[in-house]
């Protein structure tokens, strides 16, 4: 099975209002909810691909609740193994502007979890590594979380020799990679964040010398950078796309992951990250992926050798 | 006891950002979370004054959950005869921008609500009348309520001879007038929607002659003018307000409540409404009176005889 941490899971909300104004009054008038946090999107994505799938994290409070009920609603061989805690799951907020499409992000910070919660998390981490096929730590942290969190987990993934994905930033992203994962996926803003440069290769580059085994970089409608100890390649879609970029870069994670499950090469995980996130882009929800173009994609994303 | 009727409570989600910039993301500094919806306000400040309250209204989902644990821990006398139902319990979200201390309200429609589930609050209202010393009917309607609830709703209180408060807008405000409440509270805007008047004096003889035995309009910082069988008064704080007026005409009808069912005559009933509703626009906190201001303004609020 493929595992998948997230440590700040959400409870994600979209409202629909005609036009978002500041400092005025909006009546929503669509309104919906559904299970969310990287790692859960991710898991969702690997599930709907018919992958066994297991999520991990914390979940609490009311919240937490719908969380865990919308969860068990989706498609596929998805195990809720979500560890329970005292606080609440947070919710974030996405705003969609219905004249421009555009959306407007308000995130709560999420729970503060107590250093037994954050042990009894590692215990059950430890015991579902041994049937994981690999694993992905996705997001941002909770507070209460120690800020060098995901390089504890990638040791311990990397001790019992499960290959371990990390998808963050900030901080946690640089405290992480030195703890030398499989795979870094940061997308563009991240790797400047990380190196300072908005140049893609050159940054790409210096992410991997800081200790990534691989870094596979998410570029947008340009597709996506690998620098892997194989080689390097750059994936990029056959055309530019229209649609919703929410969610994209989860399903590219779940098509490196899945592919890296199934022991792929590089250039086939590329082409079904590329071509996940591309079909996720084209469909109307949120999040989703829209799986006749997924299936056209995989023929039509190409790939390159640098 | 005194009644408060909230068909489309809330839960009430206030979120602190540096600057709400639309179309980015934002990092939530601070959220909270309380029992809203008109009446449920209102409840909460006449428990707070000491007065027996009863909530009734519906509450669903895992919101409705959240909602019923917050105002069990409200301070005084007050009782929960909330109706449950299947559909979800809004919640509505308040964006105060930090740098201004402005607010963007976001607010979602309502649960739908079922015939049978109207045909059981109907029962339960019939019921809690036959002890209730008053009743205010607050708020929009969620989607099921027939549009016509609130005339229903101030016909059976009538009937039963308990005095019965509207403080509503739009097409329920028109037909509830039409079934002749005793009092109705407006504030400017929506005596302006209702009678295409912006002057409020005549504006409220307007809304008089629709139906309501008294108009009591809520002017901000102007205070309040009622029209009533007894004469016409215009009430007025001491000074210009400075502060968050989220909640101050749900304190008004509170104030006009309270001493409607003490049998206090107009002049001290709008007393008490102004200021408790300039109590509240003082208080840190939205939609909670300053206990302390509260006493100093109630010898301090000017009533003149129009």
């Amino acid at each position: 099975m493929i595992l998948t941490v997230t440590l700040n899971a959400a409870l994600d909300l979209t409202y629909r209002v005609p036009r978002l104004l500041p400092h005025t009054s909006h009546r929503v008038r669509h309104s919906a909810e559904r299970p969310g946090g990287k790692g859960v999107n991710v898991a969702r994505v690997l599930a709907a691909l018919g992958h066994e799938t297991v999520v991990t994290g914390f979940a609490g409070g009311a919240t937490g609740d719908t969380l865990r009920r919308l969860l068990a609603e989706s498609t596929g061989p998805l195990t809720d193994a979500l560890v329970p805690i005292t606080g609440a799951t947070r919710r974030t907020v996405a705003v969609v502007d219905d004249a421009t499409g555009d959306a407007t992000q308000l995130n709560e910070a999420g729970p503060d979890v107590t250093p037994a919660e954050w042990a009894a998390f590692d215990d059950r981490y430890g015991q579902l590594l041994r049937d994981a096929d690999a694993v992905a730590l996705c997001g941002s942290l909770p507070p209460g979380v120690p800020v060098g969190a995901y390089a504890h987990l990638i040791r311990q993934a990397r001790a019992r020799h499960v290959p371990v994905l990390l998808d963050t930033s900030g901080e946690p992203l640089r405290r992480g990679i030195a703890a030398r994962p499989d795979v870094v996926k940061p997308n563009a803003a991240e790797l400047a964040a990380l190196t300072g440069s908005t140049d893609p290769l050159p940054a790409a580059l210096d992410a991997r010398r800081r200790g990534a085994h691989a870094v596979a970089a998410s570029l947008g409608p340009d597709g996506m950078l690998a620098i892997t100890p194989d080689g390097t390649w750059r994936a990029t879609p056959p055309a530019p796309l229209r649609g919703n970029p929410t969610g994209a870069g989860d399903s590219a994670v779940a098509g490196l992951l899945s592919a890296l499950a199934e022991g792929l090469p590089w250039p086939d995980r590329l082409i079904r990250a590329v071509s996940l996130s591309a079909a996720t882009v084209r469909a109307p929800g949120a999040g989703e992926f829209d799986a006749g173009a997924y299936e056209e994609l995989r023929t039509a994303v190409r790939v390159e050798e640098l």
